[in-house]
């Protein structure tokens, strides 16, 4: 039994996409007695996001949606970030959490702490929970069940600040972890962002290997080991990017990690190194994983 | 409707795992007449494959199982082709097809032109469907239903031998297409065999980035996306490693491929290229396969 949400008063959404409307159902679901504000720049998303019970209020400009708010929560794309942060100071008091849903952390907890009057008050989060649909037609009470959220605080970060976002993801039924914004970016570039990259890859290698005919034979053969491994290059493309900029350097380290697996395979097949054993080593690993995430 | 099955009196199948246990099963259910003789090393293993109604008769011993048969299938590990080619070779008369369901083509190829007396009566065959699971207990009468068989003729191989071995796998409900053994290599290097090296680069990548301690946060963060991008580093090690060793040319050709991807994908992220357009003609192209694999 998740505990029970914040008592704040009033919560703004800023954006109201899968996230923050699954957000808003997700609190009312979990008994939330405040009202809940959504920040939104289409005016039509915002009856829908309202009629579908996600959102109390749905308001188009930062002057009706954040003054009466305890807490912000900022759900848009990163890319959104830099000009949201603009818009929003101005109308930021003393006592307003901050915290996001952002991929990254490091980017987003550097504006933060450079754009915000309060720095101590914003709390980087990342609920890892998602779909390939999007806006809030595809929103559920449900998406953050028993999914991780990584909130990523720094040694300024008000205690009570962090504890009160804990609460607010836990009420919707997640796991919330505790990482720096460093070790975050590290952590998804190696088991997120470089799977999607890999996707990319090898879609990109089997074009190149003959694919751009469109009678080759691989297209005939390819299968179910294709369809899954390369699942992940079907994602948003401008999402994507986005994430893929805004974590640069963590992401630069893991495709130089896969590089150099690359070599030591490539390495193998060409010599004498017992590739069975890495096979072994690598079925081993992955299967540590899925006992202990019971996947 | 598949067509009818060859009217063969008898068909030996050696290899009395998943594949050849299957075709046993498929082709009873497809109405093939002929009796089913399995040759396999382990009596236990043939007594059960028997009792699914798999074979007619399970031996153990070529000259038991090779005379009366007018085709042979070799459904047998890749590592065991060797093997089985010599202890073959001196049971075969002048009128026997040999087909096998090795997963490379041009070393199987190789080797049946050196050690079969008829090279002209063996076609090169790989039937693409195949199970987590293995043994005569996890197999099935419609494994190959609506699956791909590639078969690999040569410009020496005997046009009706052909024409039969087409007729056996379209009567268990294949896709029967043809390459030479060369092209067949190099598009499932292409579309399997890199999509599990990319899988086991991706565990070990993790493993490398930080998975070494078990507390690191990448494993409480990975997701259905490391998930389905690694699903193919579990799959059975020796067997994996056959694969790659006996594909070695068209897989160090595929690597080499991704490695150009890697590097032009590090290019775009340190520099201006449009990361985004990149990643919208991966999705456009693997899109288009989808739609057209149905998949």
């Amino acid at each position: 039994m998740p505990p029970p949400p914040p008592d704040w008063d009033t919560l703004t959404i800023v954006g109201t996409g899968l996230l923050g409307c699954s957000l808003g159902l997700a609190l009312k679901h979990a008994g939330f007695q405040g009202q809940i504000v959504g920040l939104g720049r289409r005016q039509d998303t915002l009856d829908r996001a309202v009629a579908r019970g996600a959102l109390d209020r749905g308001v188009t400009r930062f002057q009706d949606a954040i003054p009466p708010s305890q807490c912000v929560v900022l759900a848009v794309p990163l890319g959104a970030f830099p000009r949201v942060f603009t818009q929003l100071t101005p109308h930021l008091g003393p006592d307003i959490l901050i915290t996001d849903v952002g991929s990254t952390k490091a980017s987003v907890t550097s504006l933060a702490s450079h754009a915000l009057p309060h720095p101590r008050l914003f709390v980087g989060g990342h609920p890892m929970a998602g779909s390939e649909h999007s806006g809030p037609d595809a929103a559920s009470a449900t998406l953050f069940h028993d999914k991780p959220c990584v909130l990523t605080p720094t040694p300024d970060t008000d205690p009570d600040a962090l504890a009160q976002v804990q609460a607010l993801w836990r009420a919707v039924g997640m796991r919330v972890l505790k990482m720096t914004p460093q070790e975050h970016d590290r952590a998804v570039a190696a088991v997120s962002h470089l799977p999607h990259a890999a996707a990319v890859l090898l879609v990109q290698a089997a074009q190149a290997l003959g694919g751009h005919d469109p009678h080759w034979g691989g297209w005939d053969v390819a299968s179910t080991g294709f369809r899954d491994t390369t699942r992940l290059a079907s994602s948003n493309p401008p999402m994507r990017a986005d994430i893929m900029e805004a974590n640069r350097p963590a992401l630069l380290e893991a495709l130089a990690a896969l590089r150099s697996q690359l070599d030591a395979m490539e390495a193998s097949l060409r010599g004498t190194a017992d590739l069975c054993t890495d096979l072994h080593q690598a079925k081993a690993t992955r299967e540590a994983w899925l006992r202990r995430a019971s996947k």
